[in-house]
């Protein structure tokens, strides 16, 4: 059922895979099928518009744009397509990623992107998990095990600082 | 089939009703029903404990949460339940709403909060919208005319502009 | 010469017309023509698109986009056309419009937009026939008679000081 | 009468230990005994509502959480127990930490969280010395005694500098 | 047995009263009397030199120092005496009390601050509150019960909420 | 046509150099010659007004001015010329170069400066470039085959990372 | 001796006159004539040259700049003159005027200016009067009258206070 | 006539003698003899008040204060003597030092502190220079002969750049 691509990753420059892959790796936890793309909103215009208007009939739910400084990728992909669309602010030099953060959060009323933390990759992954587990029961259950998982990371490394102390 | 409410909308403070109200709109736009409650992350630990916990089973698919200053509520909420939590950051006094800004944001990996913009209710019914759109078909297409008459309406604003000059 | 636009002035929002009104001054004080358009980067997405691709053809030689918060409309505008593009950022009640001004300054390398100060529309208006004067001899004398003017002005401004004191 | 633990420490990751560390120091220096424990506000919900409600009961008089980015920790135990609650932003890449500070220090009326500076480990043992200090007479010596020990070591620091000179 | 004041509430300028107000209503309402004074760090050195110097033994068990802009009357106080020290950062027109809130958050290490929210009077009489109850029983069990009546201020609020809607 | 100077690059400092090389690079490809100069605005105060003053009169159709820290030069030389002026805020330890970046965006009305990104130097070659092709048809016509080269970069990187997953 | 202007006060535009005000009355506490101009750095750049250029030879000693926004003025003159340079940053509508702050502090080193608070036009014109007394002696003796003063003003209104409560 | 210190160099702690080390290079370069010394405004408050009373009947004409984070020191100086202080702001992790900035340029009116920039000590020497030579001619000299040095080192700069290209 989930096997084509049902969330779109898109980054506006192959510097940004490094902190992508994190998404990557949170949808595979899943066992979410990604299209993974490198298209800038300012590089390439005609394909990244031909891209959100298309996305929806291939099967996409679910678009995640990375980008940093003018972040302008998240937001112009949510001008386009219907589809929820998640916003990775990439950190910069500037201000530990003010500047991309502000561009991909800040949206004007009726064009929201639902923004994760700077280099939050791996939310994202898990908020997309989140909002196709509304539809698909088995995203759902395995969302409940993270968490328990979760839960049992932070227990075990509080042990480890019992021991040390 | 959307008679029960899908999405609950939390308010940390009767005082964000203002804001808040514009969520309530958005969300009726695509006819989907609601459960507003005012709980506090701080004054209720327990009540807001309990409503995540168990907002899963009563039919809620989507919760929002808006909160101001150190805004801690919507990533309680998101720490507790499997579902997709949207943060809504209330304006204050304190640089525009940085403080409610980056306490909803900067979540730590493993827990996503869904950050719309200061004072962004709006646009936080419409990507609860979104996200209920992955499974309900006629929200979709609500969402599909929606987007038609965003840009209809600057159109029309634009033609307004026109005739003044 | 100067008889069809040479300016495109085109702003987000109908909100943002106070602001630019000052642009639109200022290229009349340079006698120059300029079209006026609100087009939305986020709700005519097809249409900035449009617009934009087709602006070099109909004789525009300049674009000024105006836009505040999340602002992509000048960054969008300039990863299409090949035509300077001036950004006026719109202030906002984050920060001064902090938010809008890293939207526009910040591009990334390749797609530059020629920034002015936050709701400095009548810089914008003097930019561009800054730039037009590089072509248009004409201009470049009213540019000269304007700085002698400024200057005069700030004299004046002076002596009425002088003879309070 | 100090053999039981008198203050709680509690990190939200294990990864703030190196930070963390100084404020244990600082609590040994006045011989105050502690309990260090590692648990997440948003991975380990039901357990930080556990440790901070039965806390007073097992003796605990001070409660130090330590977190970053959206820092919530020592805001959500300050809303269950009735114990004063101190707060260490830890540093993020982050303008420095500032996501941090404003989560912990932005706290709403009714329910505090004494904040020290960013990274400020020492300081918070430090404080919650002179809170014991209130009640215990040999912790308020103590205090005493260190202050004139600050006052020494920068006298002796001056005084290697006037030698280098 | 709280029939001397406890607690010092200290503030740079008779301009920060208003704010300073809701601290006293707070420690009001726990049974605390308070001395309070005007003394300026800058305008009054010799003052609160010796003010600091003696707080101890007129029996003062914590210090509130409320102060804006280059905000250093908490911070001199703390350096001079070995009581627990409050800060409140009064709100100034410079990005909301950013300055108000880093000169008193910001300190070395060796001198802690406890500083609350910008304006956050009313927290540091509840701050003061906790850290007395430390000592004093009668002032838990009035915190415990506060800690009740906001819980249940808040439900009201969102029963009023509920009938609206 | 090209052949003499066209463009001045001044830079405040000669430790802006590896910085502002991108410029040279990117009116090189341009085909645009240039006169590079290290002239600072408050060490040389006398040869940055006679250059401002003169550099119409030499050919000069756009100034390009790179400084840091409380960053005058562009604005200075935007004050004495009618020629269009480019900022090129240079980084800095402070916030990234917020110093910078205001310093030269936030020009008071009558004197605008055409601001790139912070360190944005190749941008500000690739404008002044957009500016003279105003005037000259080849140089449009290099920077549309520049905008096709951008596209065709991120197609190339898209199809690399294609092939790695 | 003090009988011709000592001190210059040069603001870039009349619109700072409101808060120039205040510098001039503190001046005249210290009975120190003044010359007070309206220079723009980049509307008069001529008349700034040259009034900085002559000011030493014309009897002043200290030269007090105000300025917003890109706030070039004390820098310029500090550029150009050997005496010292105080600069008061007028406040603005962009983050209470971190604009004009930065513009003045953030000076490359060789050229220094004595920068106050945000529109702290009376500290300016104090910090003035205690530059001049370094020569002065009478000047000297003022300031020590006028610092008896600050500190018995505010026991005055802690005295008005004390009746309050 | 210089031979005893006119200018004291205070730092708030051994670990600011890197920064500060520049500000004596240039009190040496206008002949200067200065006393330095590591005072604590926090941890040796007794020491500073006493140092800051007596410093003009010691001969001290100007005082220099260098402290980082909530640097209170210039300030409290500046609270007690007469003089004329400035203050250097240490850069920290937090944005780049802003917090030392505000903590020491947003003083209120009545105690003016002459800022520069953050780490700008070589500044701070050479403003302290300019102070003097309002009072003694041979400084005066010195600084009219600095300038025409910091002219010529950046014509010599620009001529190596010149040969470079």
């Amino acid at each position: 059922m989930l096997d084509t691509p049902k969330v779109a990753v898109i980054m506006g420059s192959d510097s940004d895979f490094d902190v992508v892959k994190k998404c990557l790796i949170a949808l595979e936890r899943f066992g979410i099928e990604y299209d993974v793309q490198v298209i800038s909103a300012h590089r390439n215009p005609q394909k990244i518009f031909e891209y959100a208007t298309t996305a929806e009939e291939r099967g996409i739910e679910v678009i995640i744009g990375a980008a940093g400084k003018a972040a302008h990728l998240p937001g112009v992909i949510a001008g386009i397509t219907p589809l929820p669309v998640i916003g990775i602010p990439i950190q910069t030099s500037f201000q530990g990623g003010l500047d991309s953060l502000l561009s991909i959060v800040q949206m004007p009323a009726g064009v929201p992107v639902a923004t994760v933390a700077v280099n939050g990759a791996e939310n994202a992954g898990i908020l997309a998990a989140q909002m196709l587990s509304i539809k698909y029961p088995e995203i759902r259950e395995k969302m409940k095990a993270y968490k328990i998982l979760l839960n049992d990371e932070v227990v075990a490394k509080n042990e480890k600082v019992q021991e040390i102390l």
